[in-house]
């Protein structure tokens, strides 16, 4: 997507070759920076620091971060002690657990002489594949904004409404929820994103940087605007991403996507979730009682991360220490409050049946 | 309530008797900081930078401005300069003028001599009759809890869920939402106390500084947590304030609200709304319809006061400047998704008929 005037992945190789560059989101949207990751350490603190997230972003870092390792030393002890590395920045990271295995795999069989190309061909590809399938989400995604430009019986762009970043920030480019949006706009439908705060960490601030960026009409809103603006009806849609998908149509998604689902039920509006296979664990049935949600540390909830002119970035309080806070990072948004859902292979309903005539090849 | 295991209201008579003292909200909840006002110029500008808030407190302190006014000048010129003065501190405030209104009709048919005494002791009877309204509305409230508390199944505090800050910091004691809370609290039934954020403003801040200091205890969450806790069976009721209560039952309070109460319905969590009888206007019958909805300044979005270490308060920016952001102050929950309102004569259905029942004086 356009960054500055410029398209840009939030990933690539540099151009002498010899380090991969990314945009350091923990500068954003305030500031762009770019950064030179040239070893595999450098890739650790990448990851661990969060200067990278979303689910596929991190894996297809983590699979340059082997490559940078094995040019070092391509011993199976220093593959090993590499893989370790890496899993150990974000133990829960699925993604990031299955690109490390995916590369490994590859290289394990080859001569050392041979690792550290492949591993690198492979950190491409895995790069490659995931801008693919975000492609393919947007061409499914998009023809739904189309029909509900179409159907709005009210002047003006469609009003779309997202929560979190489920955008290219997070993946390699285009982006899952975000995607339907971009290709919407550049083929000149006029559409409007309300975009959710998305406390704690207000990620919607990277939305809104996306959006801005690429020229796409946007507002931000505190999480608690959402309910309002669909009951006056003044939001046509909403589509947000999802961090696991159960085979049923289940969605955990970030916390407060549930409360959107809800309102949009109420009112009338479609509720979309981006939910590409990667996300979607076929031997789930029931997202409420079957999945764990992730507590986080509470300063998340009684810090904010602010800028003040002329001193940059700032940690502040807005709660006392002793003020007792809980963080709950994700919820489940049942599948029947879920309109549809857009996949790599097409939009389905949220329902077994609905996923099993995409990928009869996986929910058996 | 409490403060530091002191008795306190929010508003008071200095012990010289020569003054009024607040407490400066503005430095809640990290500095318990006292503020004497001596002229009604200090009123104003207290009211105006929001040392003091709170649709009951802001009139009462209005009140006292008056008489702080008067005994310095109690002529007709005087009364009404001071009058426009008050008023003109939050132009949207309706207990501001009518507390103001009231006083100025008392103290205009006297001779000045007279003035300055019959404004402080009529200030000191609008605080008292806010303390009685209060403390009869937790008195009602209180049943509810201690039923929902008999009716729990499962061990521990009953859970309670509340949305922005209707305790006695807005009021002069007691509080509307939080009043059943602090009194369920003193008679020994066991309450735990779901704090929202309230963004953008951060009042449950306040909401959670008022619970500490009365001991009741309580843990802060983000707005959009409210919806997965309901659904996970960890909260018994909610109950919340209201800015503006329509005849039929509608609630205009905090944005957010709404979303809360259709979560509740959802879960089927009973979902109150203290409302005293000063809320009501009986000539509304559509909330959702006929109230307009104030849309305040962005920067309350885009901007937060924390506190920095050695440092105090800092207001820093969490949006670039140039990103657009909407500010929508309230929202309409509509009858339906309320179990019952909370007044000062009893609690009733939140419907014409319920409402006409407790105050047939009124609803005709």
């Amino acid at each position: 997507m356009r960054v500055e005037g410029q398209e840009r992945r939030t990933i690539w190789l540099a151009g002498d070759g010899r380090a991969v560059e990314i945009i350091d989101q923990r500068r954003l949207p305030f500031d762009l920076v770019l950064r030179r990751l040239e070893s595999v350490c450098d890739v650790a603190d990448a990851i661990r620091d969060m200067a990278v997230r979303g689910a596929p972003l991190i894996g297809v870092t983590a699979a340059y971060g082997l490559w940078l390792a094995l040019r070092e030393d391509a011993s199976d002890a220093a593959l090993e002690a590499a893989r370790r590395q890496l899993l150990a920045t974000r133990p829960t990271a699925v993604n990031l657990r299955w690109a490390v295995d995916h590369v490994t795999g590859i290289v394990q069989g080859l001569a050392p002489s041979g690792r550290a190309d492949a591993a690198l061909a492979s950190a491409g590809e895995l790069a490659d594949a995931d801008v693919e399938c975000c492609r393919a989400m947007a061409e499914h995604g998009v023809a739904l904004l189309e029909e509900a430009h179409a159907a709005r019986n009210a002047p003006g762009p469609l009003q779309v409404l997202t929560h979190c970043n489920a955008g290219w920030l997070a993946c390699v480019d285009w982006g899952t929820a975000l995607g339907p949006i971009y290709l919407a706009h550049r083929r000149g439908i006029p559409v409007h994103v309300w975009v959710d705060e998305t406390r704690p960490r207000n990620q919607g601030a990277l939305t809104a940087w996306e959006l801005g960026q690429e020229g796409v009409a946007h507002t931000v809103v505190v999480d608690n605007a959402g309910g309002h603006l669909m009951q006056r009806g003044r939001v046509d849609l909403c589509i947000t991403g999802s961090d696991r998908t159960t085979g049923s149509g289940d969605v955990c998604n970030k916390i407060g996507t549930y409360l959107k689902a809800l309102a949009a039920r109420e009112s009338g509006v479609p509720f979309y979730v981006a939910a590409p296979s990667s996300s979607i664990d076929w031997t789930l049935d029931d997202g409420v009682a079957q999945i764990p949600i992730e507590e986080r540390d509470g300063a998340e909830v009684a810090r904010v991360t602010g800028w003040l002119e002329g001193q940059g970035a700032l940690d502040v309080a807005i709660f006392p220490e002793k003020s007792p806070v809980a963080n709950v990072a994700f919820d489940v948004t049942p599948a029947a409050l879920v309109t549809g859902l857009v996949t790599e292979r097409g939009v389905c309903a949220a329902t077994r049946e609905g996923l099993a005539e995409l990928f009869p090849d996986r929910s058996a």
